[in-house]
C-alpha cells in the first residue's frame, strides 16, 4: 500500500476515528487504526467491538492495499508531523514508512485482514437532525446517565420516536433529563436505547454547525449516525426503558419563577462548602418573594436570598446541590419555573411547551 | 476586625499569598491566610516557614484586628462571590462573616496571633531588575534544577553578583543551565543558593512586566522581593555551590549552527516513539551540511535529516532528547550553535556573548 495525504486531512481523521480505540483491552489489533486503500478511497476504521468509527480521508492512492497500526502512535506521529504532505507505504513485512518532509519513521503493523470491518446496516428509516441539535441534545441530558453498569439500561439514553417528535431521555434513580425535538417529518414510532458511551464520542466528532445535517438510521440491535464523510455505528441497549410518563405529573402546590443565573451561581458558591463525598443537602426555603437558600457543614455556613416570583405555598425542602447545577447549567432559557408539590415529592423545572423536563427527587434534612 | 474591599482586590491578594500555603502540614496555622487590619492597610500573609508572602490589599478597615482563616476555603469563597464589595467581619468566638450582595458565609477561623510573622529583614545591599527580566530568567534555568532531595544544593539556584553582572545557575548532574544579565549598578561580589520552590512561585506572582521593577534584598540566610506591593520572603539554602567554572570550556572540535525550530521539532517528533520512563538516547549524527537524528525503540524507528553549517570534524554523539528539548525551548534565537568535542565531552549550546550556557552530558549508545 502507498498512499498521500496532507497531515491536516489525516490528522482530522485519525482524531475521528480515534474515539473508537478502547483505552483497554485484550485484544491488540482492537488498538488499531485500519488504513483501507483496497478501493478508491482512504478510509480509516476503528472499532471496539461496541462502537466503530469509518471515515474518509482525502489523498491519493499510488498503490491500493491495507494495513492496521497502532492507533495511539500513528495518530501522535501524525499530530507531530510538518504541515505537508504525508506518504504512508507498506512493505510485504508489515512494515509501514511514514514520510514527511525530511522525517522518516518506520512502524511494525499488523495485516488488515485481522481487523473486524463496520457491521453492514440496512438503511431503513432515516432521521436527519442539524448537527448542531444533536450535539446540543446529548449535552442538555448526557450528565444524568448513570455510570455504573448494575442496570445496563440507565447508561444510556431512550431516543424515542413519535410522529414528528424525538424524545431523549436520560435517568440515573435521582433525577429525569428529558429534551424534545420536533423533526421534520412523521415517523413510526420506535424507542430504542443508544450507550451513552457512544453519545459522549459523537458529540466530541460532531463539529456542531447548524447547517450540517447527521443522518440517523436504526435496525434492530444499532444505530447508525452518517455526517461529514464518516459513519458511526453503534450497538444499542438491550431491554425495556423505564416508564418514565408515569414519574411526570403536572399537579403542584408551588411555582417559582427565578433568574437562573442567579440561582445557579447561588448553588454554585454553596457548594465549596461540601468536601467531595460529603453528602450535604442545600435546603432551600420559598416564602413570598424571596428564596432563602441554606447550607451547612463542618467548613462553617452558608444562606442567601434570592428575589422570585412565587404562586401557590410556601415550602422548604432540600436538594443535592450537583443535581440542580447539573440540570441549571445546559439550560439556556434565562428564568427558569420550578414545580413542587411538598418536601418528599419531585421538583420539576420545565418550560411551557415542555421542549425540556428536569425532574429531580428532593432529599431529607434536619432542620438548620 | 470589620473590613470592606472589592472582590477583584481580594481574589487578587489571596491568590498572591495562597502560593505560600503548604499543601501537606501537620500545623494547621500554617494552612491559613492571616488577614492583618490591625494598622492602616489591609495586609494579607502566608507563611510556610521556607517561604511566606505578603501583600497589601486596597480596602477600608471599619474596625481593626486581625484573623488567620483557612486559606482554601476563602480563596474559593472569594473567588466565587459576585464582583461586588466584599465585608469580612469577625466576632469574639473567632467566626467570620463574608458578605456579599445577599450572599453569606460564616467560617470558623483561628486568632491571628497564633500565626508567624515573616522575618524582619535588614535591607542592605538592593538589586533592581525589571519582573520581565526576573520572570524569564528563571524559567530559562528552572527546569534543570534537581527535584530530589539527596543533594540540596541542587534543588534551588545560584544567584552570582559579580560586579555589574547577576549569573543565575542550575544543574542536576546530567547538565548545567547558565543566564548572565547586566545590572544598572556595580555591586560587591555575593554568591548565594535561592531554592528552586521559592522562584518556581514568584515567577506564578511575577507580573512579568517590563516596565515594573522587582528589588531584591539578602542577608545571610534570606532573600527578599518586593513588587507591586507585595514581599516575598524566602530562606536561602546553606552550603557551597558547585565550582562550575571549571566544568566549562571553550575549546570544540565540532561546532554546528543549525535552525533551532527545525532541530527542536524534530526531537520532538523523535520522543513520540520513547515510552514514559525508558532511556532512549537520540544518535546525532554530524556530517558536512547535514545533521542526521535518530532513534530506535520497541514501538519502531525514525530519522530524519537537517540542513546545519558546521566547522570541524564529523562526530557522532547521543542524548537524552529531553534535555536537548528543555534547553531549546528555552532559547529565543532562531539559530543555535552547538560546540561539541567528542561524544564523550558535554555539548555547549551558547550565544557569542555567552549570555546564555547550556551544557548536556552525552550518553553511551549502541550504533543502530
Amino acid at each position: 500500500m502507498k498512499i498521500v495525504c496532507s497531515k491536516a486531512n489525516l490528522a482530522k481523521g485519525v482524531s475521528t476515528v480515534s474515539k473508537a480505540v478502547p483505552s483497554k483491552t485484550t485484544m491488540p489489533i482492537l488498538e488499531c487504526v485500519l488504513i483501507d486503500a483496497t478501493l478508491d478511497v482512504i478510509k480509516l476504521t476503528a472499532n471496539d467491538m461496541e462502537l466503530g468509527i469509518q471515515t474518509e480521508v482525502e489523498g491519493e492512492i499510488i498503490e491500493h492495499g491495507m494495513i492496521a497500526i497502532d492507533a495511539r502512535i500513528f495518530s501522535e506521529i501524525v499530530r507531530k508531523l510538518p504541515d505537508n504532505d504525508v506518504v504512508i507505504e507498506t512493505d510485504e513485512n508489515l512494515q509501514a514508512t511514514i514520510t514527511c518532509e525530511k522525517a522518516n519513521f518506520n512502524i511494525s503493523c499488523k495485516p488488515g485482514d485481522e481487523f473486524s470491518y463496520l457491521p453492514i446496516i440496512e438503511k431503513d428509516t432515516t432521521i436527519s437532525i442539524s448537527q448542531y441539535t444533536l450535539k446540543e441534545v446529548i449535552r442538555q441530558t448526557i450528565f444524568s446517565i448513570a455510570d455504573n453498569e448494575s442496570n445496563k439500561v440507565m447508561t444510556g439514553e431512550l431516543f424515542e420516536i413519535n410522529q414528528n417528535t424525538l424524545r431523549v431521555v436520560s435517568l440515573d434513580g435521582h433525577r429525569i433529563s428529558i429534551r424534545k425535538l420536533e423533526l421534520k417529518e412523521e415517523y413510526d414510532h420506535k424507542k430504542i436505547i443508544v450507550p451513552g458511551k457512544t453519545l459522549i464520542e459523537i458529540s466530541k466528532i460532531l463539529s456542531g454547525e447548524a447547517d450540517k445535517e447527521v443522518c440517523i438510521y436504526f435496525t434492530e440491535n444499532h444505530i447508525v449516525f452518517e455526517f461529514d464523510r464518516t459513519v458511526v455505528v453503534s450497538r444499542l441497549i438491550e431491554g425495556e426503558y423505564f416508564r418514565i410518563d408515569q414519574m411526570l405529573s403536572s399537579d403542584y402546590e408551588t411555582k417559582v419563577r427565578i433568574n437562573k443565573k442567579e440561582l445557579l451561581n447561588c448553588i454554585d458558591r454553596a457548594t465549596l462548602l461540601i468536601k467531595e463525598g460529603d453528602k450535604k443537602p442545600i435546603i432551600i426555603n420559598i416564602g413570598d418573594e424571596i428564596m432563602e437558600l441554606k447550607i451547612k457543614s463542618q467548613l462553617g455556613s452558608m444562606n442567601e436570598e434570592i428575589f422570585i416570583t412565587k404562586e401557590g405555598k410556601d415550602l422548604l425542602i432540600g436538594f443535592n446541590p450537583k443535581f440542580l447545577i447539573d440540570a441549571l447549567r445546559v439550560i439556556d432559557d434565562e428564568e427558569v419555573e420550578l414545580y413542587l408539590m411538598n418536601a418528599k415529592a419531585p421538583c420539576f423545572i420545565k418550560d411551557e411547551t415542555e421542549s425540556y423536563i428536569y425532574l429531580i427527587l428532593p432529599v431529607n434534612f434536619n432542620s438548620i
